[in-house]
């Protein structure tokens, strides 16, 4: 087959590979139906996650159809289409058992891409395959579901349910990238009072006003923390989201939250923060961090069905599986190409009706 | 001035009665300016609450304007406007201090127009004023916020709330009179993939869609339990409201509901019900029963303020304050007049313009 | 091997029957150590579990050692210890996923000398073993856990975490069985101010005082419901836990509860009860049924290795596995023996020295 | 009257002074029985605190007896034994209406001994009284009830519930003073499966031993993470709670932690903390901030009354209210006097009889 091989900190290539093959009776093997890829791609080529091998095939968001199960499995078969996610759950540890499969200690978790050979490719082996994928409702296109795979759940597990955003709250979301944009988007099904974006670009926040942002705020050239505590009465924010991954974003949402407010950090860090304990001991503050477990994945499958909700504006660019290279140049170069996610689409890939994406305006 | 005056079963004028006046330091004397009449009315009005005594005023629910306040009050001032809700709080018995005003042990709790002077008058004496009135804000008209006085929190608290209606569930209500149809209302804030409507009358099952039910089954022609089960691919409701308060609209909801679902009794009962412990003992569900506490006030005055929830559709029929006792039968008589709340307009009531109403096809 | 035997109401027997072997990768063989029996197999062997099919082995509850696993299985071995419980877990199905094993669709669940083989044997077969079983930590005794297998994880999840018992609660446990007395010993793991046993058998509520009931009502002879109140202030019971299985009791239960208190249901119920509604629809109650999940069984592990929970007062009869026709005899006359649980002691059972156990005064 | 006068920086003294009068009709007057010295006591006097105007009486912890009472009080009448709190609640505002009296916005929050007269003084003056004050059983002491006042609703409400300590966790509190003794003593009403104390002072940690912890770790002389991390089969602390106020220990917590848990901090801090957000992200952990609400005062009341929490201990030393600067010395010198809390007894104390003090062993 052929995939997308990591070949060291800046190096990489769509070449051709092994056909993966089953290991563990619990495995199953996935034809690539439709990929994407994500910024965690893009630190790994910068060579800022030295635990990926070089020769990893990258790619950890996936719609594909099951080609071959092992022998212990059983409630999956060939011909099953499926979103394969981020995360992946032995079933059986501590943690997969309360629902924290982020937190996996029986061979799970983030590892496609990371640890074992990932998803921009056009098969894939999956570990644990029973508890780590999930079947795909018939009527539904590879693009309505396939920013379930991570950045949906993420932005709601991590951001909003973390934030415990309730109605009539005042939110404020703290970076307007794609992770950004889908905390507007689900912070809306719990119907928030007022959603504040705020962002360096002007781009960016125009793009979160048109995910659902009632209020957006550039914090170059305005005082955000002056303007939210406007927005309510001096009282500041019921619940802040951290949706970029630096210091400085992550102690503004600190400074934005209300006494008793809740701050959900969702952004990917690489250096610390300072926490001023001086004024937050007394503020009686909740601050939650984490990774993404996508144990809502079935209720986000739900709300898709029911057309309560529609991830497909992530999708700016399209390229076939076999043009990858060119979509992450494509994905790279965001600032410029204002995309989002870009999609790969394999031979297979249940697309909706051309006319469809054209009166949603993506190209 | 004059009121609604009860003179037992049967009996009431709207006559001359004694001004209110400050009784204790933190009592409020408030001007009407917009009533309404609830279901409960029409239940003392038959005999059926017995302890209301005859020369009581009734009404429990207004929007009014404060014209005194006792020596203990410092936080409400006369020419406030305020929302006079259905449940006072006597903000220092162990109920209040958790929230639970419903339930108050020092003299608070559902008194109006039940062990004291009610509401539907030209003046009413508050007991317990601040911390049993919330303040309206300016842009809101009465008719936006009237409806928080009971309807609204009580469906939102009792049903929404206790049920503990999630994104992603089907939520069913039965009964699509006025609390049901505010059922349906406040599930929505939630986004359930689904709102099943459940009623005995067409027309009732026709505003359950106009209020934003997605499917509406009648129960006196269709077989409600199979049709839920069939929405659900076999499993029963996630949640089921009970808005009618008979026994078997009751035990209707305990049998849709699905394994590890919640039934949340909104219903005032007047007879038991057969509680099925031979199949209920063994699937996990949580029943709920309560009156409204209203602690959700200021949450509901939050999300219209912000324009997310909208009460105004309620209001079918006007009348002015003077005209109470034709506004009675209008209401009394709903299943022909199709009333769902009739509003009782005094002098001063802040209406939107004229052609906001006509719009909105309201009469 | 041999095992008990059901051949239909009244109809058991001790007898050599096939050895268990592996079915699917999945599964594991087990040696039992130590079996019980639970008042559940008396219901079966009365005929009142009509879908245990003749033939079928007895018995929910063990602690064993596993002597050969199926080729999927990676996180056991042979000669590891394990606890093996009342409920299965596919690990893969919704309800499995969400913690709510006792309800698995996936093939789980209550099946154990149900709807397969069972425990009073000298080996079983244990599906989804890797989900289903919990390794015992070397320094405890089969007695120390054996009664995670069903009673501890029942009366802890079902009574005390659905009634969501918290310190300074006043719980009343209405029945003083060995459900009871467990109820009783993990309420009080949240130090409630007072746990009230109720029970029409005095030798019943004595043994509820050795377990920790602070007050003991025989509601033969006493006024529980005026006790109950006069106990709390005339306010009724924070949490009451059903634990017979009985209309009556449940009703009794509905009754001593205080306004927005807490209703647990764990007794197995055979008929249905009266809901009185027309009390209980402005009271704010919750109740809750459930069957167990055994979602605690870690924490329950945890809490015995630490000192903190010691369930070894059950077991106040032993035998050995093959004497377990006389054990059935000895626990379905409990009201003459005082058994609580007999233990059926396999020839590899871990015992604590005897001593220790003259010491406890147990047999 | 004579009360604790503070003149500024260092400079106190015992002082005649006003007798304060009822000013709002929510007000009372108490007379002082027993009151106690705070930390925060301390810092004031170096000036840490500089909102404290000179002139104003410190202290905000006593038990005293009504005197007189405002116009609108109705439920305290003169003669009522009350505990005095930390923390006053105007009962308005939206945060007292929540339970968060910490936050009140409506003239309380922490206000005796720091915005008006305080507490070490021979009567006093009680805003808000009736939402304010809690009466005393009459079978309780002054003392068994005092401590009630701050330091146990601190370490209950903002370090063992903010951190969620449920049944088989493993708790560590950092810090043995009075407040992280308070932790360890209330962290216990859950049963935590082992409770672990840090500190410096080994004298202190010895101190935490008698006060319920299970492991001590003097982190001068040992490593303390690593300590915790073979406590916890290397996955760290479900529960970590910062008892002290100094970034060290704040940032000693979020090491301790497991992923997945729980950072508690209840230390005032003057300094800022480094948040390792790089290693933290991913961690799945909480850290909650906060000042005490008090709402859990009547539990704790409940508790004490039940038998089944004795703060007494914290009693070390004992001085008449006119010993005031002594009981300041001793108290500041704790690390030579050992002194936990020392009881300011007016004429009036209500205390235990002498030889139930001298039994417990102390002074």
């Amino acid at each position: 087959m052929k995939a997308l091989v990591y070949h060291g900190p800046g190096q990489k290539d769509w070449e051709r590979t092994e056909d993966p093959t089953i290991v563990a009776p619990s495995d199953a093997i996935v034809r690539i139906d439709s990929s994407t890829i994500c910024g965690t791609d893009l630190h790994i080529l910068k060579g800022d996650v030295p635990e990926v091998q070089p020769g990893t095939v990258l790619g950890h968001e996936a719609v594909g159809t099951i080609v071959e199960v092992g022998s212990a499995v059983t409630t999956l078969a060939e011909g099953d289409r499926v979103l394969v996610s981020c995360i992946t759950s032995c079933g059986r540890c501590r943690f997969c058992k309360e629902g924290h499969y982020g937190l996996c200690t029986g061979g799970g978790g983030w590892i496609f891409g990371h640890l074992i050979d990932g998803l921009q490719a056009e098969y894939a082996r999956i570990p644990f395959a029973e508890t780590s994928v999930y079947k795909v409702p018939e009527n539904l296109t590879d693009e309505q579901v396939l920013f379930l795979a991570d950045i949906l759940p993420t932005a709601y597990e991590v951001g909003v349910l973390n934030g415990k955003v309730d109605a009539g709250d005042t939110v404020v979301v703290v970076g307007a990238g794609p992770i950004g944009l889908a905390t507007v988007m689900t912070a809306k099904l719990y119907t928030p009072a007022q959603v504040v974006a705020i962002d360096l670009a002007d781009a960016r926040l125009g793009r979160a006003r048109e995910f659902g942002a009632d209020i957006t705020i550039n914090n170059g050239t305005e005082d955000a923390i002056a303007a939210v505590f406007d927005l309510t009465q001096g009282l500041g924010a019921d619940v802040a989201v951290e949706a970029v991954g630096m210091p400085e974003t992550f102690e503004l949402c600190t400074e934005l939250v209300r006494p008793g407010g809740r701050v959900a950090n969702v952004g990917v860090h690489g250096h610390s923060a300072t926490l001023h304990l001086e004024t937050l001991w007394i503020k009686d503050v909740t601050i939650t961090t984490g990774l993404v477990d996508t144990f809502t994945t079935p209720r986000l499958l739900q709300l898709i069905a029911g057309g309560r909700l529609d991830p497909t504006p992530f999708a700016t660019h399209r390229f076939a599986l076999g043009e990858t290279l060119a979509a992450y140049d494509t994905f790279a170069a965001a600032a410029e190409t204002n995309a989002l996610k870009v999609v790969l689409e394999g031979e297979y890939a249940l697309r909706a009706p051309r006319e469809l994406f054209e009166t949603a305006g993506v190209s």
